[in-house]
């Protein structure tokens, strides 16, 4: 049996980012117990020193420490706390879900007696436990919760706390998320202009890529000045006009390189919009609210 | 008079971009002649140190370095150069043009005895001839030309040279710049995003997007491997099945923090695409041959 001093931690879902987070728990001698609906799973894991329990209910009973999900989806966290008694215990939900998910499993856990804690991770499974690899989870909710088991948290990856919403770690995860998504497809939309080109040097171009997008993605503080001060023309350099003059040499191009443009051109139109607004001297602030209501 | 043993430099060309180059050149030291369309442009850089020209044709002449042209667009750079003598010249064109315009304007210019040189500006004016402030300008064509003028092509920001075809400085210009509005686009999202929420912190939201994106480009790196090498597999830590199972939960909170998600839907369409073709196992190169044909 283990001895330590380490707060215990309950751990529901063995999957492959549930067992990454069972290793750098148990690399942190922090006492484990895990469960899985598919037991196999946690056969290697109770070799390295875990606990094991039968069911879910039996897993939460015995928790001291925080009870931490890890679990498909959203759907399979009601699933498998269903039956468990959750009062007085402090739950953390690493599963991925919406901000409005993670608001009502909140809601719900406190209606049955739970402390709740989401979490959001921006890290693959071989980023965890390592620190330096740069995966980090963000988390939101109870704050005390979070603040009486940062050393828990912290063991795997990186802890960022962004406030009592409930609802903020996912929301902050699938932001992130989605404008990587729109990063990657303005990547895929320049790896296809050179594509044609058989004596480019793709390694030199990729690493010039990288680092004018790693450059340029400062602009993201310029934006959120604009936004907070309310005045869109703060701190611009390159303005909306300027930039959508060169719409044309980016189609054209396109057009030469027989790349088909339907990756750029729905911001290309959102920035005209603003133009056309009378706004040509604006950063980007402008075209988000564009992009819908409240 | 100016006394100099640099090389002398004649500029067609004092927009914004122009006339930060000019006063670039003039700090460097280099003799500089100048000839704008409108001539009141010329009279503070006289002031400044700088010869003027009446004409293009005059300032061809006397051109004994490199004759820069920065104007508005190609075809502009077709009526500046018609009616001069650019035998024996040495053309440096940094007016931005689609590869195609610099290919075609390159052989132009060899069909009247010059040798010339195509540049795509990475800066706005505020960054030229200040160093640290992360400006440069790609250079391809001439090669000689390149090395021989490289003190003076310097002088304003860096210099990169990205081969001997003329239309691959223009290529890499626009291609970066392409990349980037995708990024802007998802920049765009993310606040678009956050948008609703009264409680968040937008600027720490902007710093963990910065950052964020920051590590991420480094993506360019992992696709560069994949097409050159063939495997699309190569390096791969979350595959295209992983980031296709999240758009759903993309969706779903745009939908509830109500926002158009048409910024992203292209690119998850893509991605679908292939994984539909059964690749799912791959990273995003494979993404690449699908927005068209060579
Ligand atoms: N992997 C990553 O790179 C990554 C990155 C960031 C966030 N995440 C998030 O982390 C969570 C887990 O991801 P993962 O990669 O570990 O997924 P995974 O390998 O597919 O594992 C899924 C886990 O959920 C369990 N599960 C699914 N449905 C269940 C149900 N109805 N009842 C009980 N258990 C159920 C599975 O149990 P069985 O073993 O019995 O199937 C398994 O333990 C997800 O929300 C994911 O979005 C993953
Ligand atoms: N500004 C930037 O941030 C930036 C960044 C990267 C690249 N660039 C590129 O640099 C080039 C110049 O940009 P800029 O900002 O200096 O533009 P600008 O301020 O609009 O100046 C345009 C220049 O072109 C001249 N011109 C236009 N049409 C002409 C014609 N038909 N005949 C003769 N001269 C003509 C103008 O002369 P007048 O003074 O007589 O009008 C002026 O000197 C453009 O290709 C631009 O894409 C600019």
């Amino acid at each position: 049996m283990n001895i330590s001093s380490k707060t215990p931690v309950t751990l529901l879902g063995l999957g492959d980012m549930g067992t990454a987070l069972a290793r750098a728990w148990l690399a942190a001698e922090h006492p484990l117990t895990v469960w899985n609906r598919t037991p196999e799973k946690t056969g290697p894991l109770r070799e390295e020193g875990a606990r094991t329990a039968a069911t879910p209910a039996e897993a939460v009973a015995s928790a001291t420490g925080p009870v931490v999900l890890c679990l498909l989806d959203d759907a399979s966290v009601g699933e498998v706390l269903d039956g468990t008694d959750l009062n007085g215990k402090d739950v953390v939900n690493l599963t991925t879900g919406t901000p409005a998910q993670a608001r009502l499993r909140a809601r719900w856990a406190e209606e049955r007696g739970a402390r709740f804690l989401d979490g959001g991770i921006m890290a693959v499974p071989p980023m965890i436990g390592r620190p330096g690899t740069g995966g980090y989870v963000f988390y939101s909710g109870d704050r005390e919760l979070f603040e009486r088991h940062r050393g828990v948290l912290e063991a795997p990856a990186g802890a960022e706390f962004v406030g009592e919403d409930p609802g903020h770690a996912a929301l902050h995860d699938i932001a992130l998320l989605s404008a990587m998504t729109g990063m990657f497809a303005g990547i895929t939309h320049a790896f296809a202009l050179v594509r044609p080109e058989k004596n480019l040097d793709r390694t030199r171009f990729a690493a010039l890529l990288a680092e004018w997008l790693g450059a340029m993605a400062g602009t993201a503080h310029d934006m959120a000045a604009q936004l907070v001060g309310g005045d869109y023309t703060e701190g611009v350099t390159s303005n909306l006009a300027m930039m959508t003059a060169a719409n044309d040499a980016f189609l054209a191009t396109a057009e030469e390189q027989s790349v088909d443009p339907r990756l750029l051109v729905p911001y290309m139109e959102l920035m005209s919009r603003r133009v056309a607004q009378g706004h040509g001297d604006e950063g980007l602030a402008g075209t988000v609210a564009l992009l819908g209501g409240e």
